[in-house]
């Protein structure tokens, strides 16, 4: 394990701390910061992920309310919902949990949140300002995580090569556009399914970010010695020496770490970053509204 | 010149004569597709290209009106004048002349467009598609332009590896998503000024597309043998030969067209290109209205 494992527990949970004073001054300011989360159907992972952002925001001292909706609830229902949301003042960040259930339409739900109160930052209006360059508004929270590791790392990117593997809306796209950003200063390619010479297109790089959501995707071959290895993927996978079968994995081969200069461990490193950079936007979408 | 030369002018004639089609349909059906162009102050350049794209209209049977604003117009007025025009249902596209005049946030007046009359497809809410991956709302005509001649040239970029020198809101953010999408499934490296290497890069890829503004920075050494180079640099350059003394050079070094497969000439490549597609966004923005 050459690697310094990048702990993204320890750090969340120093940032949460931070918040929680601002919180502090928000409430004797007369504003309590306030998130409400929707959850339509009963999907368990959605479930246990709710409940962990519930949690946090009780560590982070933000008021949050649940909205449980049915299974079979309509579009307008959850359009409505989601409207009264907008139009609440006591409310500052809203949160539907995805996946919304089979037969809606999560984007059309997602382009209806108030921009000012898409702390998810997944709103269209949020994703175009950073290709425009503007990153002081509610970023989208796992890319926005893990700048805040590279940064609390100290990993200088400045006209060094990036790798980001996988190109969704949530994390791929909106991070290559973070790294490559004036200030950061990356030179990022962003890899997919399609790419052609994966392994050669890794060994160059300086950081990987593996977010294909496929378990040991990217081998420890691929990873240059001394590389920072990101690893966004929460699979979930058969292990027999479990009490209940199965354990978390990551994209990334376990073994990379023996090369890497810095890693992410799963679980314990992006997903922690997630829900505190979820709480930052509750807060940050408080105090603009205040 | 080995290279075979993308003519920007000849297909963006071609796209213009099926968009008059496509106009005519409209005026059948009792919509004039109907342009308004906001020009503020006098730069001399952009008396030109406003010029350029009021011909492109008349081409296309597209109804263009132009608004002329002193240079010491203030925000407030600007603002006002961008309301009138989203207010007016008989206007379907809105371009606001780039650069506006010093003291003015043209930032803020591109985001108080109405983003289904945004023809330059700058408005946030467009750019935040193509986060997104959706591709089928007003793009940015540039990018939009380039995609449309790869595309006409048959030049396939699955899995290929592709890097967009320069990373402005307008060209390099904008195409890096629209090549690495879905359907494209090119590799897209986003390089820029503080790109380390940048020649070796340029080497390993099959398409280069230099958006820099520097002239011929590209270098024809740095070219893959067969690549295909996308020159979107428009510098004006001191050329004695001429009778006014310059002459129009792009990013890209002339003895590239020695090595790459494909190349698009300045003047007569992107340019015209840019034009086309904005004549394509507004008769869109007109038949979605429709």
């Amino acid at each position: 394990m050459g690697a310094k494992r990048l702990d993204g527990k320890a750090l969340g949970l120093k940032i949460e701390a931070r918040l929680a004073e601002r919180v502090a001054a928000l409430k004797d300011a007369g504003v309590e910061p306030h998130l409400a989360v929707v959850l339509a159907g009963n999907d368990p992972a959605s479930h246990v992920y709710v409940r962990n952002k519930q949690r946090a925001c009780e560590r982070c001292g933000i008021k949050s309310t649940r909205i449980d909706l049915p299974n079979d609830v309509s579009q307008d229902q959850l359009m409505q919902v989601v409207m009264d949301l907008n139009a609440d003042d006591s409310v500052h960040g809203i949160l539907v949990q995805s996946p919304t259930p089979t037969g809606t339409d999560e984007l059309e739900i997602t382009a209806a949140i108030n921009p000012a109160k898409d702390v998810d930052g997944f709103h269209p209006v949020n994703l175009g300002r950073l290709v425009m360059g503007q990153t002081d508004g509610l970023l989208p929270c796992t890319p926005a995580g893990v700048m805040q590791m590279l940064n609390d790392a100290e990993i200088d990117l400045v006209g060094k090569k990036a790798v980001v593997i996988g190109r969704s809306r949530i994390v791929g796209m909106p991070l290559a556009l973070l790294l490559a950003q004036k200030g950061i200063d990356a030179t990022v390619t962003i890899a997919h399914s399609r790419t052609e010479d994966i392994a050669d297109i890794c060994r160059s790089a300086d950081l990987v970010v593996a977010a294909v959501g496929r378990p040991a995707t990217v081998k420890a071959d691929w990873i240059k010695p001394g590389a920072t290895v990101i690893d966004v993927g929460i699979n979930r996978v058969a292990d027999e020496s479990r009490e209940n079968g199965s354990r978390l994995a990551g994209d990334v081969e376990p073994a990379a770490a023996e090369v890497a200069g810095h890693i992410t461990p799963v679980p314990g490193g992006v997903g922690p970053m997630t829900i505190s950079m979820l709480m930052t936007n509750t807060v940050r979408a408080a105090e603009a509204n205040f």
